[in-house]
């Protein structure tokens, strides 16, 4: 038996009662390495929890990778790829472009997931081959943007000090021929792009939970997110997400090694 | 007579009609600036028309300065200063950072200001000493964080980009201190400072109406906005925003002239 939308809003609905009601109290930060700042809440821990005893419970079978609680079974045909709160800096700054990710891989292939932001309230999940959306807009499906050319393209990046050395260079050959780049979006922008408000996220260094709830809500709107060799991106590392098959192309050629 | 918080609000409410229904739909976006990127759309330009048009019935003796239509009675006692889409940039690219900014100026000091977010549901709004906030959160008076020092302070820039020379120096100086700096928040980092949720926010080139709106919500609630050398900030350009005054003096012994 495979997860329906109904268990995905379950185990959205239970990160959200841990993070909400801790978002833009300033308590719970701490330091997760010692000299960099790699801020985690109380939120991110509790959200996690909560998530894997409801997957536990219903999926006993499947495996489970969460940035907080390392990984069980990743061998297993399923396997859920949580993060309860990406965007931990924006969430300790106030700034609701944070959100809980939720993707389930099916042999090494992300085929359902979920972005949720409890504070706008909204939630983006796909499935089955469609992307829904549910907000303050109301409820619809979801469709990328058919952009032809870097020079018309919104570029996001969650911050350009993520790049160093030879991808810096190949990052800077992209963004030199945007429309507009902006920066400090971590999810959120992926989920921009799945709705069709932007058209290109570029992102260097993520791990598979960065990523792996985010990879269908792209696919299914009618996206494309590759590495930057063009390859599968369950796996994190430098990830290029686009809106149109000739704005990836175009790109790739840019960032490819 | 002065105006009050529902006459704020109407104004608020009434730029929100012209704004919101324009936001996600991919409409309206022209080139300001031939050769850059300075969109306005269509809510930008009707909402400054309304928010006008209540002025000029309320208060015929005040002057107007705003983005999109320019300015009456520059040299009268009371002058509204208006943003009406204030993130341009963040409106097209389906961010719900931008915001409505409508400030009071009496002789030329901002004593009234308001932010609208419509999107999220918050406003923000700061008269007589106080800084209020309404949204998600429900309804509080707002009061600046107690931050000591640089190297334990969260910063926002609207993006790295806008530095270049003598001044690029000095804001790197500046970044290089904190202990964490994001980018791409336009006036909603202004209102997270007022807030207290994060500390610090610089920014270059600014114009009075991207500015006049929000000085009274930060020195309301506490903190402490200047241009780079100290003085008043209602004309724009080159500002500094604090939440505490330790926190101000030390950014500002390095951006000073």
């Amino acid at each position: 038996m495979l997860p329906d939308r109904p268990f995905f809003d379950r185990l959205a609905d239970a990160a959200k009662a841990e993070t909400l009601l801790r978002f833009r109290t300033g308590i719970g930060v701490s330091n997760k390495l010692d000299g960099g700042f790699d801020p985690v809440t109380e939120g991110d821990q509790a959200a996690e929890r909560a998530i894997r005893a409801l997957i536990e419970e219903a999926f006993p079978e499947h495996g489970i990778l969460g940035e907080e609680y390392g990984t069980v079974g990743a061998d297993r045909d399923y396997v859920w790829v949580i993060d309860p709160i990406d965007g931990t800096r924006a969430f300790i700054s106030g700034l609701p472009v944070w959100g809980t990710l939720i993707g389930l891989y099916h042999k090494g292939r992300a085929v359902m997931g979920l972005m949720d932001q409890p504070f706008t309230g909204e939630r983006f999940f796909a499935a089955g081959g469609v992307t829904h959306y549910r907000g303050p807009e109301g409820e619809r499906t979801l469709a990328t943007r058919d952009c032809a050319s870097l020079a018309d393209a919104t570029m996001f990046t969650t911050s350009p000090a993520l790049y160093h050395g030879e991808i810096k260079t190949k990052f800077q050959a992209v963004e030199d021929k945007v429309r507009l780049a902006r920066y400090g979006c971590d999810c959120y922008a992926f989920a921009l792009l799945a709705a069709g408000h932007i058209d290109l996220v570029i992102e260097a260094g993520l791990k598979p939970y960065d990523v792996g709830g985010l990879i269908p809500l792209i696919e299914q709107a009618g996206g494309i997110v590759t590495d930057w060799n063009g390859g599968r991106a369950e796996m994190g590392g430098e990830v290029i997400a686009a809106g149109s098959a000739a704005l990836h192309a175009e790109a790739l050629a840019i960032l490819r090694g």
